[in-house]
């Protein structure tokens, strides 16, 4: 469990005082994140990584040279949003583009995607690049779909090197994806973590019994397997990894042994020991090994190993020199501190009113306002039972960050509407405000719609009953391409189309109230279907189905929402 | 617990060599422990560190240019021998003398103690010094029974920068005795470190409650209080630190949060936040920041806050380059690895057989053998219930230490009396395996006392009744000398003096059998009795008087060993 702590709700920003005022040597804290505390020279291609907080050293204790040039550090376990991104990404770029490197986590992908396509609109070159090396995560017939775990230590480490060389933008991203498709990583746990403030842990582990492949969230691993000795336990992770041999590999790899949270540093060195010589048994040479805490998981129990099949390029990446909080090696002539950080803008620009909406439109964003004040308060009576729901399959975070969104987003709407905003200026605007104060994955998805809605809706007239049909439809499908997700993958969509379908038809026949609640009727019912389905990216394991027999948490609180829409027409 | 290991006893060795395999670059093993990879300089002081395994970073992670020569390692939580300590330190020593720094804990004191004797009297100068940063371990007024804890990391960084820079020993001594005088640590534990292979704790907090000035073995702290918020607890740490300002000290620190296993970074940090903040609004200038594990106590929850109040020299040699497996700073040429640890002779020389004993003395010396074989044999019953009985105020290693001990000796006895040796080499070469190969306070102090009831007895004539006494007096001297304790200070000595008195008297009118018996009751009586006595070093801290109720286990086990004698006695 977390001990030490004030406010739960503070934890996240606390740490990330914390780790600024006891780093000043190598980063300086700024909206969104941080950066390196030393100055980069012109032209350098910027690596920016990120995800949640409670992965220390990762991903804030990899910043300084020979690195990343800047952290975006999200809520605990949770993505941060993409205007932290883009901030962090605007303070560390220095003219060569910039690298923005991160787990294969669905909120990261939507927020540090968004991220690079806003930076590369305002003229700065940027990609998103996702590391995907937990082998327990899909099938090797579906690597682009796995998981980023401890991988990102050579990873990061390679591009970080590549950067720092003066490589460009495309040598770089090329040295990223070449050590990417290097490297594999497989994880054991023996017990859960705890989220700070809470008083369970988010899973459990059966006692005897290790869970092999485990995501770094609780997410579910391929097999439970009776517990073994630590020679055991080895033989496992190497024996699992070394059936995955990359293509164009040799006989060298770094290893890196990888604590989750409690192991202790003597366990991990009676597995490195056992973990040595079955790699030397099976004719390879360990240029270099690491083992110790790289990628945690709060508390979490339990070990994971790295193999990195390197080459003559990435031995010398490895070796090259570098100067972060947490990993350092070789001579760094880290140069002057920055002293511009203070004058950066550190809150994002938010969505203002340019010009004033119409009466109409003015009336019906009053409304709005209104309306998301009664989501927020239901959300936060909802919060604890979303958590709930989201503890089998996901991370746990569902309650709070959409309780966290809603709430911003209503304060957005509530200032736009004072200001005279109209209808889809207020929606765009509270879109914004709970994608950025709630990142992850709902805080991406519910910023989508409320902006993909305001943008339908504009500000100056009042939609008939034909277009808020035609509003939704447009909303589903935007979601659908953002979130890459089809009917039946287990997310919100599933009850999200039943929803547009029922409203379109319904609302043939009846007012749009009556439509709507109508097919609210109809949404809330296809989320508790959702229990019986596996979420896609499961298919390939079998404790995914621990999920079945519990309703998706995004599709449970979309039907909660929009029958508290519902119930605010008129 | 400890999740992942093979057999427990092989646990510190299997630990030891996963550490060496993972540290090549830094590290080369030998018996005793290890030396730095790299060739070092000719004149250099060699800074030689070691303690219990159990908490690491401390001690091995911190061997490398600019910190250590070499470290010894001992078994969990259980001092390394004299032997290992030479063998190391004769392998690091470059000409300029050996400084052999270690925490103020009995095992260690005696051992290392023993070593820099033993190296001083083969010419090489050696000295052992103590870290004594503990505050809770004893009052300001006696500020050298303190234990070092934590501070190890500023004071080991210091010295082992100033025999970097070539400071001769007395002038890296007093370095140490500097850095070790500006440095102040203390510590909170939530919750107790299980040993490999015990399924319960060593010790428990009570749930809610947090132990301050807890012991990195569990020794009993200074209170139990409520456990509080991150800030609360930082709070405290910091007030009864700054109770405490050395002399000489001006408004500069370097401060250190460093956690004992089981907290995570994130609240580390969180707390490192409320520290920071309040030594600056106590007018202070943190210099430098640390968090992170440093010296663990396996799975202990806790942490502990370190003050370092340093000066210009101090600031510069904790700025000094530094390259070990977890402390590495700026730019250091480690120069050529070392090509000669093969060549080192990686066991200690034992006690031969130079002349064999009288044809009296060999038969004796058979019966000893024998009489070892039957203590081996009962401590081997007794190992959980000494274990235990340590527990409530030491940690829990004396039952398996005596049991090591005793079977290694026992052993040496058998091979010793198989070349013809005499009872006093039998006796002397028994006590030199017992401290080898245990380790630990016990396994020195029975190394003491065999060794000097060896030398007492010699190899060719059999003691008579008055002999056997006047030995029993002699070792009973010997042990006050070297253990430093006095009777009433809850150590064996208040079971061994009431059998030395009752021996001496009962001696005059019955046989040396039947007096030895009846002294050997009196001892167990005796021992029982230091049920009700505090131990010593404990008179400062309430929480000492956990140990009341408790028998002292040295105690108990010497009148176990001495029935066992009298048993065999004919």
């Amino acid at each position: 469990m977390t001990r030490l702590m004030n406010n739960p709700d503070n934890f996240p920003v606390e740490s990330a005082e914390g780790f600024l005022l006891a780093n000043k040597r190598h980063v300086r804290g700024l909206y969104g994140g941080a950066v390196r505390a030393t100055k980069t020279p012109d032209g350098k291609v910027a690596l920016v990584i990120g995800g949640g907080t409670g992965h220390y050293p990762a991903f804030a204790g990899w910043v300084g040279h020979g690195m990343a040039d800047g952290v975006v550090m999200g809520n605990i376990f949770s993505s941060p949003s993409a205007a932290q991104a883009v901030s962090v990404a605007k303070a560390a770029e220095r003219g060569g583009g910039v690298l923005i490197a991160f787990g294969n986590y669905a909120g990261d992908v939507l927020h540090f995607g968004d991220a690079a396509a806003q930076l590369s609109a305002q003229g700065i070159p940027a990609r998103a690049v996702v590391t995907t090396d937990d082998i327990a995560s899909a099938d090797p017939d579906e690597t682009e779909k796995r998981r980023g775990i401890a991988g990102w230590v050579p990873i990061f480490k390679a591009t970080g090197a590549a950067a720092e060389r003066g490589m460009d933008l495309d040598e770089v991203e090329r040295v990223f994806h070449k050590a990417n498709s290097r490297t594999r990583t497989l994880g054991v746990a023996f017990s859960g973590c705890t989220l700070p403030g809470d008083s369970e842990p988010l899973f459990t582990v059966p006692e005897g019994k290790m869970a092999i492949g485990l995501g770094v969230h609780g997410e579910p691993g391929i097999a439970e397997v009776p517990f073994g000795t630590a020679d055991e336990v080895a033989r496992v992770l190497v024996e699992k990894l070394l059936e995955e041999r990359p293509e164009g590999s040799d006989h060298r790899v770094i290893a890196l042994l990888n604590g989750l949270g409690t192991a202790k540093y003597e366990e991990m060195f009676v597995t490195y020991r056992a973990v040595y010589k079955l790699l030397e048994a099976a004719g390879l040479e360990i240029v270099d090994g690491e083992v110790g805490e790289f990628a945690t998981s709060l508390d979490m129990s339990g070990i994971s190993l790295t193999l990195c099949w390197v080459d003559d390029e990435l031995i010398d990446l490895w070796n090259d020199p570098v100067d972060t909080p947490t990993i350092r090696r070789g001579t760094v002539d880290a140069g002057a501190l920055r002293d511009d950080i203070e004058s950066l803008s550190h809150e994002p620009t938010r969505i203002t009113v340019t010009e004033k909406g119409s009466e109409e439109s003015r009336a019906l964003a009053s409304n709005i306002a209104a309306s998301l004040d009664t989501i927020a308060a239901m959300l936060r009576d909802k919060a604890a039972e979303l958590g709930k729901l989201d503890s089998y399959a996901g991370d746990g975070d569902h309650g709070v960050g959409m309780q966290r969104g809603s709430e911003n987003a209503a304060d957005a709407a509530r200032k736009l509407v004072a200001d005279g905003a109209g209808a889809g200026t207020t929606l765009a605007g509270a879109g914004e405000a709970w994608s950025a104060t709630a990142g992850g994955t709902s805080g991406a998805l519910w910023g989508v719609i409320l902006n993909a809605a305001g943008h339908s809706m504009g500000d100056s007239s009042v939609p008939s009953r034909q277009d808020v049909v035609e509003i939704v439809q447009n909303v589903a499908d935007t979601l659908q391409q953002v979130g890459a997700a089809a009917e039946g993958d287990k997310t919100m969509l599933d009850a999200l189309l039943p929803f547009v379908r029922a409203l379109s038809s319904e609302s043939e026949t009846s007012t749009l109230a009556a439509a709507w609640r109508s097919a609210s009727t109809v949404a809330a019912h296809a989320a508790e279907k959702t229990a019986e389905l596996s979420p896609k990216i499961g298919r390939a394991r079998p404790l995914a189905e621990k999920s079945v027999g519990h309703a998706d948490p995004g599709a449970v609180s979309l039907a909660y929402i929009l029958a508290a829409i519902g119930e605010d027409l008129s």
